[in-house]
């Protein structure tokens, strides 16, 4: 892990390291401090403070869990305290999104080194609470544990409801479906690549997107409620997610480079064509929804074409078959 | 954290450091290698392998995280990856019995650096389906995040069902109430101390308990359905845990010295006489259940009185107030 250039080009996004360490708080005075940023709400039957929280709930509970790392995850000159609470929300309620469920409760752990600034935390929390209040859910519990020197790890559980709907997994999408997203392509990835080479004014919004994606929720219920037969939440990329949905329907996803044209072209100015093309075909992060639907309804309002299922496997752009691509959590550590 | 001392005496845990290591292998050549361990359970309506899992619920749901982090909650040469699959497992469940419940559904995250070997994830992955299995419990989802050099952290979201029952919370014990323990006291902490003198041949059965803590889970819903009125699992110490229960119902918890006496006298032989009653009021990850009873009535079966809950604040032995002592996850961060 290189040493993070500090400067205003840069973006530097770095809490101030005055003011205490959690080493000089302890446990109690640490809550004290965070738990009014989460509010009791309804549904909540019993908050964060007892052994456990207690939920209502329908017959069934969604339930996903999603972790970031300093260092792999972000890095503190990239990303504020607030911009990572605010993303581990995003990818926690995106997967309840995908599953078409609406979210009913974060349980949020913190892993931090004792030397960790206070304000970090403060800011983490204030963040994570907001976009929680975006999100519609509440935090009702969670975990913090000291760590070794340097480490810094942030883990949400999100608990889902999907209202009486039948869950809409990878594994439905039949030939004949239309392939379609909700949502942008690419944006998140290619504000990564202005970071990592220290340009990120050249796209702020870009870069914006990166630091704190921004999901439309709401159409993941909306998508289910349409028929959707398939859908997911781009997490590690277009190819990659996309063929996690052929695999799990034993399908091909065929995309066609026309639906994608727009995408590459609004990133092209930032990145150039080819690694903008690159960014809408395998960039991570994004949490755009990819579903299929069945042929021949409308869209919901929102969604967009971006090709078709067919019998066989994989998934095809204009007809290529398009292998790897995207993000591997092991394989791509080094990635930064 | 200081080097772990490693020969027979010290009793050596650590998996072997040849093979593969994470590195080596991607996202889904592990998930292959760990995915056969967690077979589906009934009441599991989506497993592991879509964006979420979709459980069967009551009208609530108990939710409860909880995190081991390498370095302050284990160390390798201390604790077999087996060991730390085991008591993580533990501490959750132990939290959804704390409340009356049973356990529905286990998601587990594991962040790790890539040079941790493949044998190690393997090896915790059995601890912890063995003890998922102990616990009549399904893993039904999880993640696994790489991190920067040396990190090794592990976290279990515990969910679970309360049955139709109401939930058992520290807040209701009320003046009169009978203090009762079901479990062991203090042997976990001996079991560490024999760890961190190098002696644990001294007492083998203190260090299992240590490395492997085995609540009577089933005595929560036990003890919900004999009336407790207060209940949590002992976590961070007799002292500590007491006095939430205190706190948050507004008494005193009044503990009797002589109805400690056996637990101080079983562990003497191993620690001294002063040092295991410091474990049998202090010590920490028992997870044994500790909760107030309506006086009059008989305790269920494997439950022993402890003392009285009266008007007033705070925990006393034998009149005496005591405060302080046992774990605090930051300010207690260098106790290794």
């Amino acid at each position: 892990m290189g040493d993070v250039v500090r400067s205003e080009e840069s973006g530097d996004r770095s809490s101030p390291r005055t003011g205490p360490v959690l080493a000089d708080l302890d446990e109690d005075e640490l809550l004290d401090r965070i738990l009014p940023l989460f509010p009791p709400a309804p549904g909540v039957l019993v908050p964060a403070g007892d052994d456990t929280a207690l939920l209502a709930a329908g017959d069934a509970v969604l339930a996903t869990t999603d972790t970031m790392v300093r260092g792999r995850d972000w890095l503190d000159g990239w990303s504020s305290a607030e911009d990572v609470g605010a993303k581990v929300v995003a990818q926690n309620v995106a997967d309840i999104a995908a599953m078409g469920g609406v979210p009913t409760g974060l349980l949020v752990t913190l892993v931090a080194d004792v030397r960790t600034p206070v304000a970090w935390v403060e800011d983490f929390s204030r963040g994570l609470a907001e976009a929680a209040a975006d999100a519609r859910v509440p935090v009702v519990g969670g975990d913090l544990s000291s760590a070794p020197s340097g480490t810094l790890v942030v883990s949400v559980t999100a608990l889902g409801d999907l209202e009486g709907r039948a869950p809409v997994l990878r594994s439905g999408a039949r030939p004949g479906d239309v392939v379609a997203v909700c949502g942008t392509l690419g944006r998140s990835a290619a504000g990564l690549l202005l970071l990592q080479e220290g340009t990120p004014s050249l796209a702020p919004d870009l870069v914006a997107a990166h630091r704190r994606p921004r999901p439309a929720y709401d159409q993941g219920p909306q998508a289910a409620l349409a028929g959707a037969t398939a859908m997911l939440d781009l997490s590690d990329g277009l190819v990659r997610d996309g063929r996690r949905i052929a695999r799990a329907s034993g399908v091909q996803l065929a995309l066609s480079g026309e639906a994608l044209a727009a995408d590459v072209a609004a990133l092209a100015p930032a990145v150039g064509t080819t690694r903008a093309r690159e960014c809408v075909l395998t960039g991570g992060e994004e949490h755009s929804l990819l579903a299929c639907f069945p042929a021949g309804r409308e869209l919901p309002t929102g969604w967009r074409a971006l090709g078709e299922v067919r019998d066989g496997e994989g998934l095809t752009l204009d007809g290529q078959s398009l292998h790897g691509g995207g993000w591997d959590h092991f394989a791509g550590a080094d990635r930064g």
